[in-house]
């Protein structure tokens, strides 16, 4: 019998937790607000405080916001890492740079703890449906340390080596394309309809064109009819595409597409949309040169 | 039986020309380059100089390169709307603006010829293998006169209806996302090999995520194998981006993201890569950061 703890139970977390739990794990769920830690103990979550049951983890999954959050919940004053037993792994599925990646695992094999870097792709959907893709890097005990918990939460687990920081690294690229690939999509669409193309004409044909992404395909949908609760918030990308920014800057990479995406986001935030679904970019192309969206007026 | 010509013989006209002409069709193609003009004839192409002939024809597909080009042909010293019977259709497939498309119909309208807007998507390829998308707007009439050359280039012709100018909007909105979607891909694998991603990598990986689009599985392998023959070339770009921002400033619609695209697409062009395939936008990334992409060094 495994026994797993996810450390956030936010939108990705909550889900992942369920499908570790639905496995038949023994599952704790942590996270800083208390509501989500009953709800998940009322769904069949195991009881016990983390310093109480941290030494008798085999896996512990960080689905927490960033590097900070990450870095504080291993190594901050009641830090995880130094509680666990040798031979536990860590599996750290926040977007962070490749650097910091490579430092909280040389940090964790100091302490005899294993560290899997394992950003993941697929969003609330695939979170809720343990059908997400893990981009995984890191030594081959990491890795089958964290079977059960892999099994349970992904469809496709990449492995990209036994270097962690590489799967982080293939997270920003994906990222980088998944943030531009949306953005442009909102672009598209409205500046269509300046010229007289309607969004369901839009998503009638485009998917068909040359044109095409995945983004626009999942997102497109959304604007069609106007209906923009959050699947994936706007919020996410002046983080996501932040820390790639920050990552290129340190590579001297100059990134031009990315850096105006990452404007938009910023602005779209800006203006009071951080909350809504990231399809509601659209909404800031749209009162910049007054057009109304379905939904809207 | 149908007699057709196909007026511009490049890389897509000349395709086109031939399915024409495969297609049972008496064919002529002319081009201003007049190696091209026998090429064409010396596959079985129709005999007979354009002012000699234009008044036996039923379909004139112009594949130029811009409006220019499709004003002159059309209504310049020798235009041939002037010359062509009523009745007749002009199937133009230049990208152009809409409005301009608006003014051509307009124009043969007056002539009695019937016009179609009708620009396509799908590359040398589909030009070659008879598998274009069509986007074509146009009275019903000039649908109808159009079908057998429509269906001798097209796989799939969208009906935009019957107002020229709605098939260059949708061909606009599908430019400037394939233009985008071409060159974040290749934002993001030269930014990937900054940080340890190699091509093969990011080629095995990123189609299976949320970060994949059309272009870059149509594009990644030549960056991969370090062959940018060209299929389609890096100076299509500048034009096809520099019409869809043209119509954008027109519109009072602010495209950020576009006009990041453009100027990547003329600075490569400005750095000798303009007849490049347009994956080689990948080296203006590689030496803005001093990478050795596949095949090179």
């Amino acid at each position: 019998m495994t026994r797993i703890a996810v450390i956030g139970l936010g939108s990705m977390g909550f889900g992942m937790a369920r499908q570790v739990l639905g496995a038949g794990h023994v599952t704790h769920g942590f996270d800083i607000n208390p509501d989500a830690e009953s709800r998940f103990r009322d769904e069949g979550g195991a009881e016990g405080a983390l310093p109480e049951i941290a030494q008798t983890l085999d896996i512990v999954g960080l689905v927490v916001l960033n590097a900070e959050q990450t870095e504080t919940v291993l190594f901050g004053p009641d830090g995880i890492v130094g509680q666990m037993r040798k031979g536990a792994v860590i599996v750290a599925s926040a977007t962070v740079a490749p650097d910091f990646a490579r430092e909280m695992a040389r940090r964790c094999d100091e302490a005899g703890v294993l560290y899997l870097d394992a950003p993941v792709s697929g969003g609330v959907v695939g979170a809720s449906s343990g059908t997400l893709s893990v981009m995984a890097a890191g030594r081959a005990e990491a890795f089958e340390a964290a079977r059960p918990y892999l099994d349970a939460v992904a469809k496709r687990v990449f492995d990209l080596g036994a270097e962690s920081g590489a799967g982080s690294a293939m997270k920003a690229v994906n990222q980088l394309l998944a943030g531009v690939n949306l953005a442009v999509m909102t672009e598209a669409i409205t500046f269509g309809m300046t010229q007289g193309v309607s969004p369901e004409k839009f998503m009638e044909i485009i998917p068909q064109c040359a044109g095409t992404s995945w983004m626009l395909e999942d997102r497109v949908p959304q604007i069609v009819n106007g209906d923009y609760t959050a699947k994936s918030m706007i919020n996410i990308w002046p983080k996501d595409l932040g820390i790639v920014m920050d990552i290129a800057r340190s590579a001297g990479f100059s990134a031009p597409i990315t850096a105006a995406t990452l404007q938009q986001f910023l602005a779209a935030a800006g203006i009071g949309l951080g909350h809504e679904d990231d399809a509601a970019l659209a909404k800031l192309y749209a009162r910049n040169v007054g057009l109304t969206l379905p939904g809207e007026g």
